[in-house]
């Protein structure tokens, strides 16, 4: 797999540089870490908002620092938990008197990093909370693992926290508007073909050229079990009959989605499977609030996408409405 | 070549429904065409621009289109010219009493609707003037051509035009400014494997495993050379080079840059690639304005990119940064 890369181990810190560089209005990188913090924090009054976790998922996380989102994204190794010293740069650099919530993706590495963060916090008088994001349906159906996986709908927890502290939330408000989201938040994925690490000459699994992998996570995992290849419709509807069986929906109910890119994908192919959720979801009498289209979460060179499905109230259609400005996400 | 597509010959048609679903507070479909335009359009007072071409180059140009761009977006099959009969509609959908500019791929097929399209204009008494982008600067090596191509810089002029029509510019002021714009952009790319069209089973071309192709075009032509996979600093400064001979700069100079992806490489070794380009031209003395990486002009699933450089005044900056509101554009 050919990749535009100088030295493979070098990949994060130079991605990291170049994104800092090419947004440096918005973001800058402590110095010393791989910790992408606003250039304006700490923002005095303002509950800050910390996430991120493994590289490879770019947009994610550091895409989404700036205004009415993220104050910091760690970025650890590609699929690998940040180091403990980044996110301690990261915190003592954007903790505010209102204190700071933790928007974790539901990974081992992830959870124990940012537990022993919230006890440095809490050492150094630093209040804090803590959401931990699980939307990936997929999951329930593999024993042995730490719970459900938390994949592309994370990124919405992000908005949602990020315009609450925005609007002057409280650290309980954040806290607790962001805990209904991820509560409210489903996604199962699918994936075309595996991707590569930069430096790897193996892919991560392999696909016959008529196979699909369903219910792929971020990480280059294998799914829950492969098909054949099968039209945008079909596969577009069996991934919504898992994600709404899951959380039940009424006719009336309004809905955010989000077809997410893994990587390779082009985004014609993402409007098509668009166009197939809008249909199906149409069918049931569930009203799409607002659609995301494009690459938020992904896998490196992964080809494939995944469905997020986020159930709204007024207070969640207010805070996606809210203005935001960040490196990457698309304010329409 | 996997894609996730209903049936082929429905792919473009499927992903413009999905796109003016996706975004129905923005853009809708003209019925019984594939031109997308402002939901609001006519917009009275104010010149329409137009622009379009074949599709596969997503989110170009659709994408685009809303407050600060492009007023209709003219949608043909993957590669191929739009139909007359779609730009007519949309031309008599979008013109105002102000005038409609057309922001012309230089292409044969392109090229020869807009002239057709400008004929039937003047029948109807409608001003207008036509801008053609012709940035890539790979293309002076070919001969045999009806000359260079447009490419990834399209989509800068298209911002600017926009801008400039949006703050209340006459027909003349846009034309020139879009001139002028596209009179200072350049842009080459590289590939490191080839696109395939919906519903074949071969790709554009073939490359070894350790080779790319420079100087590629958006429409799976093959470019003017191919190389050894080398690194992401070498490959940089070669564009470069080529794009800083063709436009002479002097130390001081600003610029807009854009890293744009050709529709299957990941968002990481793009930042890799923006990260070489600002050590470079900052080795150089020019300065970087304003940076866009992602995915702006792709060629279906291709994997490479290409750099635009933007030479800038005071004018053109202004016109980078006025708002604008769109589907795809990400304003930060």
């Amino acid at each position: 797999m050919k990749k535009i890369l100088n030295v493979p181990q070098n990949a994060v810190p130079e991605m990291l540089a170049g994104m800092v560089k090419a947004h440096s209005g918005l973001i800058t990188l402590l110095s010393g870490t791989q910790a992408v913090v606003r250039k304006d924090a700490p923002v005095k009054g303002k509950v800050a908002i910390i996430s991120g976790g493994g590289s490879g998922h770019e947009p994610a996380h550091a895409g989404y620092v700036g205004r009415g989102m993220l104050d910091a994204a760690l970025a650890g190794a590609v699929f690998a938990a940040p180091p403990l010293d980044d996110a301690l740069a990261a915190l003592k650099h954007c903790a505010t008197e209102q204190g700071v919530l933790f928007i974790i993706k539901n990974y081992t590495g992830d959870r124990l990093l940012f537990d022993m963060l919230s006890e440095e916090a809490e050492d150094m008088g630093i209040p804090t909370r803590s959401v931990v994001v699980a939307d990936d349906v997929a999951i329930a159906e593999r024993e042995g693992t730490p719970g459900r996986r938390g994949v592309a709908g994370t990124v919405l927890i992000h908005k949602i926290a990020g315009a609450r502290a925005d609007l002057g939330g409280s650290l309980e408000e954040v806290y607790q508007v962001a805990q209904k989201a991820a509560s409210w938040v489903r996604s199962m994925g699918v994936a075309l073909s595996p991707c590569t690490l930069p430096g790897s000459t193996q892919p991560s699994f392999t696909l016959d050229e008529d196979q699909i992998e369903i219910g792929i996570g971020i990480h280059g995992e294998a799914g829950v079990r492969r098909e054949k290849l099968q039209p945008a419709r079909e596969l577009t509807q069996k991934l919504l009959e898992k994600i709404l069986v899951d959380l039940p929906y009424q006719a009336g109910d309004e809905v955010a989605v989000l077809v997410n890119g893994m990587g390779s994908t082009p985004l014609m192919e993402l409007y098509i499977v668009f166009n197939e959720v809008e249909t199906f979801l149409h069918s049931k009498g569930i009203t799409i609030y607002k659609a995301l289209v494009g690459e938020y979460m992904t896998s490196l060179d992964m080809a494939g996408f995944s469905i997020t499905l986020l159930k709204l109230d007024a207070e969640l259609k207010e805070l996606l409405d809210h203005p935001c400005l960040t490196p990457c996400w698309v304010q329409s």
